[in-house]
């Protein structure tokens, strides 16, 4: 047994390891996922990150060091592997190797604290806090392949809509929004916040006439929040549009979210069949759309008493979703519960241009046309009891020419929870952050 | 003059107006980039984010609402302009656009706190105070279109590499490395920080069977620089994979910038232009390697004081990259001053498998094979001072089944630098941050 890697190299992935090379010799490299010592012969099966291949020696046909080696190994050490491909009916990929050579390239303690091969789910905490032997289940990984997809099928969608990609600033000397509570940094001599939303970055490059950006990244949100679907650190999938209104960016976030239920069925049948989730349930954009004064009607009607111009209650919310069907616009939200930056009608100031996307009861995006008049956003500001001062370098793009312009963003965590079909957002993010989690 | 932009919508970026669409009617949409009024004819140039266009307003042809509409345009007022394009010569892309109607969407206050259109640079200090003003600068924008399309490119290598994206948190309950300050968070009732690498959980995910990942993301340090290349928040490329050692991960960097400066020249053409720099005197990899040991002589042999064991000091950088033609690699380093995890050879255990790759006299990526070993893994933080208590649920995952690997990472700010030529670092970051400065 050797720990160093050497000369050694893999040739063959699981799933390159399959009839057409019957016959050939591989070295292969993974973790010990099971292994069945019958006596007369000994099974172990090699996990990789593609999938699963076998390992057969019948005793009377290999040398007895081979088969004391693969009779020292232990579940989830580390091993390389060569030997003969060989044809095998009921084998993964119809094929089995026949090992001239084990290694142990690192061995597992025993006993693992979680059994990644485990049938019956350990509770999420438990998991969580061995999190890369959770990962080493398929249907957890599962999970992160189709996020991987996801983010790459977004990010090929904002470059075929002819968007530059920023990088915004996280470590920030203001709140973007009132409401939302901020991490505290001390920063040198100066006290900052971390950003919880690239928001007043992406508007400024409207002002620098980058036209059309997106930003992919982390923000930060100090909400005291405890449910399934909130972390305090999260990742979001913003864009924002010149020469553009709500309407105009609500048809590019249709495109967006088709396009990734398009790619995940196209590239992650795998997955999606581990995680024996039917993705094709889900309908395509463009979404149907459903006015904030329809959507209390239809909650009233649900036995929810909710006035107009509240906020939607978690239990409004469930009710709501219900209704629906998939993903859905709700629009024209009162103006007050809106961030200062979201534009009002002009011929009914107490409802603005701003929208959530919903997927049933759960919310995905929220946009608007942003305001682009300084006089405007100042006053809005004000009535939310915002200290303009607070945002002077914000605000100083808005006097030299600021396009008019609109946007949203996406919690990334939250549209692969959709796309995977989990309950809870600590099942889409490799390492969460709540409350009380801040390890591994 | 209306502030809201209704049903208004352009019909062509500047770019599009060209000879081939002479005679058709237009909307243009874009910033006041000079007006120059002769009397009998009136130019103003629109800037949108592609470029330039004309409108031309002979004043017998022309309404005198319109004349005086053109008239009353400011410097930089965001404007929407509707006319007819026709051939001329001298006009950028050959032609010019004979105006039907002027409507400014948001009028820019004057004076301008800096001039778009100044040839005369001002200090970086005055430009990053206004910055959404110093980025409609085509040299200033071309710098941002380059490392869009490099993190584009390097995307699309990392893909083809067969890697998988990870998202790992920024809030982090322990320190990367001993030496590097760390910005510090309250985080609930507990104490948190900002992680300055992702190292530790991009190792994690080798023990979680990802065999080849990558990650763009913010960096944070805490370090009190004052130098043009060192800011307290980067972007940092990031990839580790499994089964490999330092020569294979070097191989992978190698290929990776090399796809950058083809793609850079491919795309960027323009940008390059602009910026009036020659990317194609700069080498392509595979890199050369130039060893530590063999670095201290050159060094010396120039006049400079250095002994075998210390860090470069900028001065032995500098001398050293002096004899550079451009990207090289350094290795061998002496195992004390790299990282705990960084693999010592097993025959002479005072030097390590780690390399950095320069640009000249700037460092722009570390990288080496990575201990895999519990024991040589705790026995080298003991080693720097540091307390394995301190690292449990990272070093948890050497216990289970840890795949051999090795990774780098590359300052993403640092590499588009070379792309673009510039000498300080807050020219290739939106809106920097470093001691002094926290806004924009």
């Amino acid at each position: 047994m050797d720990y160093l890697l050497g000369d050694l190299r893999r040739t063959h992935y699981s799933k390159e390891v399959n009839p057409e090379i019957s016959g050939e010799e591989v070295l292969i490299m993974g973790w010990v996922h099971e292994i069945r010592d019958l006596g007369g012969i000994i099974f172990v099966i090699i996990r990789d990150r593609d999938g699963l291949v076998q390992i057969t020696a019948p005793s009377k046909k290999i040398d007895a060091s081979i088969l004391e080696d693969l009779r020292a190994l232990r579940k989830e050490s580390v091993v390389a592997i060569e030997g003969t491909v060989q044809d095998a009916g009921k084998a993964p990929n119809g094929v089995e190797i026949i090992p001239a050579k084990v290694i142990t390239l690192n061995p597992a303690k025993q006993p693992l604290p979680i059994d990644p091969t485990e049938k019956v789910k350990a509770e999420i905490d438990t998991r969580l806090n061995s999190r890369f032997l959770d990962l080493r289940k398929s249907n957890v990984s599962s999970i992160f392949k189709i996020k991987a997809n996801m983010l790459k099928t977004v990010r090929d969608y904002f470059y075929k809509e002819g968007m530059i990609e920023i990088n915004t600033p996280k470590l920030v000397a203001s709140a973007t929004e009132g409401g939302t509570e901020l991490f505290p940094i001390t920063y040198f001599e100066k006290e900052a916040f971390l950003g919880q939303s690239p928001q007043l970055y992406k508007q400024m490059m409207m002002g620098a006439g980058f036209d059309k950006v997106f930003e992919i990244g982390q923000i930060f949100r100090a909400e005291e929040h405890d449910t399934l679907r909130h972390l305090n650190e999260a990742v979001s999938i913003d864009c924002e549009i010149s020469f553009a209104d709500d309407v105009d960016v609500m048809r590019v976030l249709d495109g967006m979210i088709t396009a990734v239920l398009k790619s995940t069925k196209e590239n992650c049948g795998r997955e999606l069949e581990v995680l024996e989730y039917d993705l094709s349930a889900i309908p395509e954009g463009p979404f149907p759309e459903l006015k904030y004064d329809d959507a209390i009607d239809i909650i009233n009607s649900k036995g929810i008493d909710i006035e107009w111009g509240e906020d939607l209650s978690r239990e409004a919310e469930k009710a709501l979703g219900d209704t629906q069907e998939g993903f859905y616009f709700l629009t024209d939200w009162p103006s007050a519960i809106k961030p200062f930056y979201a534009m009002p009608y002009e011929d009914r100031p107490e409802i603005s241009h701003a929208f959530d996307l919903m997927y049933k009861n759960l919310e995905i995006s929220s946009g608007s046309t942003r305001v682009h008049q300084y006089d405007l956003l100042v006053k809005q500001m004000i009535e939310r009891d915002l200290n303009p001062d607070g945002f002077g370098s914000y605000l100083k793009a808005f006097e030299y020419g600021m396009a008019p312009h609109a946007g949203w963003g996406v919690g990334a965590d939250r549209l692969a929870m959709v796309l995977t079909g989990v309950e809870n957002i600590r099942e889409t993010v490799l390492f969460p952050r709540d409350r009380h989690r801040l390890t591994p």
